[in-house]
């Protein structure tokens, strides 16, 4: 498979799925053929959630990583197949966890087939894509992708363990930020280095890479809880608010608001939302001090310092892509 | 550490736990060990699930495999407390799956902190798991245990596929249980035999060993459901029927009784227990066609097909230990 990347003008998003649509389509392709189970239940449910319109972002991003480090053969579709499965099988259990019915506004799984059905097909998914990685025989593969996965797991009790908490800081919703979010695009951009052979400092640069435009993805989309109207992004504004999750914006907001409004807004934190207006209470404070604005610029904070990370690369269209969707990570569009 | 079993007359259970109990020891202390999270609430969820009880038999296993297998050396312990922790994260899924409110008569992990902290500590210590075993750099362990989870996970769901249908095959629901239960064992026995280095032959012996005495405990285990009190199994007589798992000796009732009680029967396994009578119907049944018996004489033949898999192996102290054990496999006392 030739490097599409290299003929390509890329300017934004659009241009880097049209250039790498070959590269994707084989992922696609991988997707589908390592599935197989026997038993028709696991086939319809991995095909319901796999075709439920997620972007591919960690695939596209494994991609890029190896093209950018020099790899010019179709492994990576494979590697980039089994992130996709890791990727859907968290968001298996986190519907569960969230007890969400929706996702991309279509019914979960766990809404359509039974809880039961998403954790267990949620485990075969992640096990199956054990299963496919061990065969590669790369130790670095290994250990990044079951760390990417622990940390994935300790992110999210972390978070749990933090619901309600208003005495959270801003270094540790970074930690769990980086844990649940940043792990594993990590992994995948690593992964994309060491199938193409790269060099340790490159396969750390990826790594580092991954992250930081992981933790900037995550903390742009925790910020846009509170800016984003519904059609935008497919969820209800506030919703972390209302399970109690504390997010960079409200770590802003009750570190600079007045002694009275942070009384009022500490109860809010820990007992969380009760309908009576305090999410546009909430909104409104953010907007007067600033908040939404400045997590915002922490998150492209982020992008700028994940981009720093590419610098022991040479430009070319890869690293243009890697630029792209690194801006891409923290807009409103996805 | 020497090899306990040497120096020990081995000829029931209690003697087993007796001759090996330092080695089982060092299996406790490795699990303590290896846990370590900076999050306190994961730490204190696997104490919790941990130390409910468990007879570690799984890790039992490995130890005697490995020692049958010629191994003196102390990894393992740690190989043992691995296998313990994908265990338990089953465990931690088996029972948010199950509604379970009681495992061996404490709160289940969701019943204390919520099915969200069950599923997702589930996920951590599986991943925990993973992350050390890949730091044996053992193709063939990684390769054996990722197929194991995998199995598992597919067992599982095979199982909910065929809730409440009365069609199932014997063929089927030993696949089933060969899946579900088998398949860790396997595991656990081919991993003791990796850590003690030896021929092919010999793991697969010891994989198959374990194979088919994890089928002979669970056809026993499904057997006693409808034959143990509840103080002897710590759980509710004809709780499969209830949940609408079918299983051995249903299986031989539905193809032994006369027309007219099949009819009832099958309608009963189609639609689970309503509350008025159909199980001590079902268990005289079972009673009168000897369905029990037949089940339990399945049980036992797997245990002796288990046996000649180790035939391979000389005579030793080891040996009679797995030998003692595969028939603990099927009795009432665990």
């Amino acid at each position: 498979m030739s490097n599409s990347g290299d003929t390509c003008a890329i300017a934004c998003m659009s241009d880097v799925w049209e250039c790498y649509r070959p590269e994707l389509a084989a992922v696609e392709d991988q997707i589908r053929q390592n599935l197989g189970s026997k038993v028709a239940l696991i086939n319809t449910v991995c095909a319901h959630i796999l075709n439920s319109g997620g972007k591919r972002i960690r695939p596209l991003l494994l991609i890029l990583s190896a093209r950018l480090a020099g790899y010019t053969g179709r492994e990576d579709a494979v590697l980039a197949s089994l992130i996709e499965y890791i990727h859907t099988a968290t968001l298996l259990h986190d519907d569960v966890v969230d007890h969400a019915d929706l996702r991309r506004g279509r019914k979960t799984a766990g809404g359509v087939w039974g809880n039961q059905v998403a954790i267990l097909v949620g485990d075969y998914l992640y096990s199956k894509a054990i299963c496919h990685i061990v065969g590669f025989r790369s130790q670095d593969v290994n250990e990044c992708l079951s760390e990417a996965c622990r940390k994935m797991a300790e992110g999210e009790l972390m978070q749990l363990s933090y619901k309600d908490d208003a005495s959270i800081s801003e270094r540790e919703y970074l930690k769990i930020v980086e844990y649940k979010t940043g792990a594993l695009i990590a992994a995948a951009c690593r992964m994309g280095a060491v199938v193409a052979d790269a060099e340790p400092a490159l396969r750390d640069a990826l790594f580092r890479f991954g992250q930081t435009i992981g933790v900037a993805f995550q903390v742009a989309d925790d910020t846009l809880d509170y800016a984003a109207s519904r059609e935008t992004l497919g969820k209800l504004l506030g919703k972390d608010l209302g399970e109690g999750n504390i997010t960079l914006p409200l770590l802003h907001l009750r570190k600079h608001c007045a002694d009275a409004e942070r009384t009022r807004l500490e109860e809010v934190m820990e007992s969380g939302l009760d309908g009576s207006g305090e999410l546009p209470w909430v909104v409104s404070l953010m907007e007067r001090y600033g908040s939404i604005e400045y997590a915002m610029e922490t998150a492209r904070g982020f992008v700028r310092a994940a981009k720093a990370h590419l610098e022991p690369f040479e430009d070319s269209a890869h690293k243009r892509a890697l630029h792209v969707v690194a801006d891409y990570m923290v807009s409103r569009d996805h």
